[in-house]
């Protein structure tokens, strides 16, 4: 099969490599009809994540169809069109039973891409199967449903209801990029009052506003100021960190209120100075975290009903094997104006 | 001043009594702009609720204008225009430091027109007047908030919080009567994937399905099948009964799934024989509950912000020396389709 | 291998049947070294679940060791020994994934000595081995763990934890049976203030102050005059129901304060009518369930921790051949004073 | 009267001043009968709190006796005994009415001894009173309440209430002085499976055992080896920081589990930099907070129904006129071993 395989920092490509195969009972291999990269798969190219060897297959998200599964599978059949989760879980350890399947203890959480070969390929192969494969309704099509796979659950896990976002709250995402637009989206599930989007790039603002923030603002303007105008000068409810650096989780505690909820969505790779000696008298609750999963079904339950649409981040569109050009556009967002290129089989 | 008077049961009349007037530091006397009937007042009327005496001023609801307020009275002033909220408390009880005002242990509670005069009159004396009146933005008209008072917050925290209801749920709601309707309407700030009304009256399914209801259907047909095709046979996330009578409450019973939510919102007479030999296994939570309040000025800022109208309730509209006429029109809704009516200072 | 089978509306027999063995993957076989009768037990063998049919073997309770397991168990190993939870899960389908194993969709919940054959036997057969069977810490003897498999659970999942217990809270519960017992038991884990057993039974009285119920009453006495000294006349915090006829839940609905709890643990044979033109107005939660589980580990932990006793419960102890006898004893609890018997293998 | 006055940076003196007295309608006057010294007032003494004005009477936690109160106070009675919390609060601003009495919008929170005049003196005016006096049962000594004013409940409220901690998990405490031992105390509310206790002062970690930790540490020894050996080496399910500096949160950050939850408590003084590049993925919840007192009244009925032992960080017994030599021995605790030193009218 053909598959987009890292070949240490700075090289991809697009390559023959052995097909995907069944290694234990509860595997499924799943034909990939529909992929996208994530910025996670630049950051690893560059080689930001050491410990990932040359020759994997890079990757976690998908819908596709099942072409074989393993004898413990029992939720799926060969033929079903699946969605593919970024995430998946044994079900049975400390934390799978709390839903949290990122921190499954057994060989789960984000493994695809990462620890084993992933979706970026003709084929791939699941692990627990019957814990990270979701049927796709007939009604829906797969563009519809892969931002499923690791964008809108994060957006919305890690964002919106690690924030506690209630309805009439004034919510702040800083960084306008597919997470922080999927945060932007799925926060609306709870109907802040305002909605506020942070980002340096008016391309991103615009696409903000068609996703439901009705405020948007440049993190060098005054957003304390716009803030402070909608919360009679108390601050945000809920702020959205989605960027991953200093400066923007640093700001993040500049404009919450006392009492409201700074979530971290953005991966860091360094430490960051928080000025506790501003907040530790300020009732804070800051959160960190990696996707579970725990409400992908009821997103696409959400889809289904056409209560949450989830196809507007999609701006580029390629067949599977335009994987080396895809690579190219959304490497270069800047220009591009890529927010989400998504690759069907041919 | 004028008010609307009970007399006894059947008997009501609009008169001439003596002004409202400032009793305590905590009160505040607000010049009634804009008030409305409640299917609560009609009870009264009948006489249902025996240890009302006679000679009662009517009435929960109100907008108005503040006219005198006492000296202990800080978050107002004296010319502004007020929400009354029918619930108020004293702010320093068990309950109202909970933020149970409806429970007040000093006093507090459902007051207005029950065990104090209300808000059918041109003048009605507010009680802790600090706790009960919240301050009208400036770019919103009255009957853009009049249903704050009452019907919005009864159905929001007794029927949709109560009810726990998440976005992605199958809600029922029993009964599309004003408080119903508000249940319907706030129950779309938490998304849920379908809302499903249930009512005898066409009119009032039709006005159901403009303010949120996706699926309608009478309480003689097949109301658990309709659940059924929604839910994959596992019933209704929450139901909402907004009746009050054991019918609809038993069937409430048999709509929800295991694990699911009752909320009753519906004023009951009698006792209700529930079918315990199914729920004791079935994971059911059951509440009841009187309007509180602590939603209420949350309310008030998504309907500023636009998130929330509550302006399509209102069906018929009067002016206060109306008083008599308009409750012959709401007293007989299956005729007039009266939803709610509203009556304005001339 | 020995079993007691059930063999009709008043028919119990000790007796040869075929041994236990694997039918699917995910199955294992224990033996069965200690095991108990619960109540459950008793309603069966007098033919109230029609549905169960002659041949059932009965139980759903041990502690044993795992003789044979099949291929797709990981958890454990042969010669583990292993608590048998009375309820296990699937582990995927929507309710295992909230932890709602009771409500399994896919073929568990409790099952064990119900929909199959139970753990009164020299062996038995216990299907999603993964989800249902927890290892016994070396230095725990399996007395102290018996209690887990059930009992302990149900009052504390379904009575402390639905009841939402808290620090300082004023607590009654209704009936001071075995599980009555475990919810007096566990609720000292959330400190209230007061814990207060109702029950006809002196001796089981005696037995509720020793496992920490500091106040004690009969059903017929000013129960409600009790609860008014120790809540400023306010009502109870929670009321747990764990009896399961009209008379108790109602008695429950008159001990309660507006705006707390009444957990329904009994089991219903019949519909209980409830006050509802009472309850209506007072903020009550009224909620119903069986066992999930879901804090079985942590109960085990707390046991090994010290932090949690579970053997006092065991009034009578025999060996498992002695199976019939101990019926004879366990069914006639008001002369023989038996509240908790186990067998253990000879 | 007497009182102990702040003269700037270094310097205090025990002199005549003015008598308190009534300014505003919820304003009562409080003679101190009990009183005590903070950790903060030495903060204050040394310049720390750059704002606070030469002239101040410091000091936040008294009991005492109502010899005057204003017309609106209905709570209490002139006569009574009675706790004087810390906080205050209006009870009507958005704040208060959320029972974050702290963050009180019209000039309540921590203002004693801070932004007005406190409670080291013979007579202090408390505003707000309805809100912040709490009537002392008569059975309970004055000691027995004393650390109700800001210890226990800020121990139990920004420590063990903001980490969610749960019976069965294990909790490290950092920090064994008045505060940390106030969480270690009432952590044993929730019954945690194990209680770990850090310090570098040998006395207090015997006092933190006699209080409720059943493991004791020195924090240049290995915590983590320790946390893991009773965590199976996951972390610690709560972590509370309860001294302040950069050293102990990121100590913090060290022992948490995924999942986990670190309370910050310590009051910090300058910005930390925190571990992001780790934290990030591991599903942390990290709280700042100052005490609300939402849990002073029901600590109070703890007390009382013995439940919750509160004298014990007593370590010395002073005169309310030797108030000097009161902050020699407790300003030198090192040497003292002084815990908590209290003052009693003579």
């Amino acid at each position: 099969m053909k598959a987009l395989v890292y070949g240490g920092p700075g090289i991809r490509e697009w390559k023959d490599v052995p097909d995907a195969k069944i290694e234990a009972p509860t595997d499924a291999i799943v034909r990939v009809d529909t992929t996208t990269i994530c910025g996670t798969d630049l950051h690893i190219l560059k080689g930001d994540v050491a410990y990932i060897p040359a020759g994997r297959i890079l990757g976690h998200e998908a819908v596709g169809t099942i072409v074989a599964q393993g004898d413990a599978v029992t939720e799926t059949q060969v033929g079903d069109r699946v969605l593919v989760s970024c995430v998946n879980g044994c079900g049975r350890c400390k934390y799978c039973k709390q839903g949290r399947y990122g921190a499954c203890l057994n060989g789960g959480g984000w493994i695809l891409g990462h620890t084993v070969d992933g979706t970026q390929a003709e084929l791939v192969r699941v692990q627990f199967a019957d814990m990270s494969l979701y049927k796709v309704p007939e009604e829906l099509d797969n563009e519809s449903v892969i931002m499923l796979a690791d964008a809108l659950p994060t957006g919305y896990e890690i964002g919106v209801l690690n924030g506690r976002t209630q309805p009439g709250d004034v919510v702040v995402v800083i960084g306008a990029g597919p997470v922080g637009m999927s945060a932007i989206q799925t926060a609306q599930l709870h109907s802040p009052a305002h909605t506020i989007a942070v980002d340096f790039d008016e391309g991103r603002l615009e696409a903000a506003r068609r996703l439901g923030a009705d405020l948007t603002i440049k993190p060098n303007e005054d957003v304390r100021a716009l803030v402070d105008s909608v919360t009679d000068g108390l601050g945000a409810d809920v702020v959205i960190e989605a960027v991953g650096i200093p400066a923007t989780l640093q700001q993040a505690c500049t404009l919450v209120r006392n009492g409201g909820h700074i979530a971290n969505v953005g991966v860091h790779g360094s430490p960051v100075e928080l000025p506790m000696q501003d907040l530790w008298i300020h009732d804070i609750t800051l959160t960190t975290g990696l996707i579970d999963g725990y409400t992908t079904a009821d997103l696409l339950k959400m889809v289904q009903a056409g209560v949450l649409e989830s196809k507007s981040l999609i701006t580029h569109r390629f067949t599977l094997d335009q994987m080396m050009e895809a690579y190219d556009v959304f490497g270069n967002a800047a220009e591009t104006k890529c927010l989400k290129a998504v690759l069907h089989r041919a």
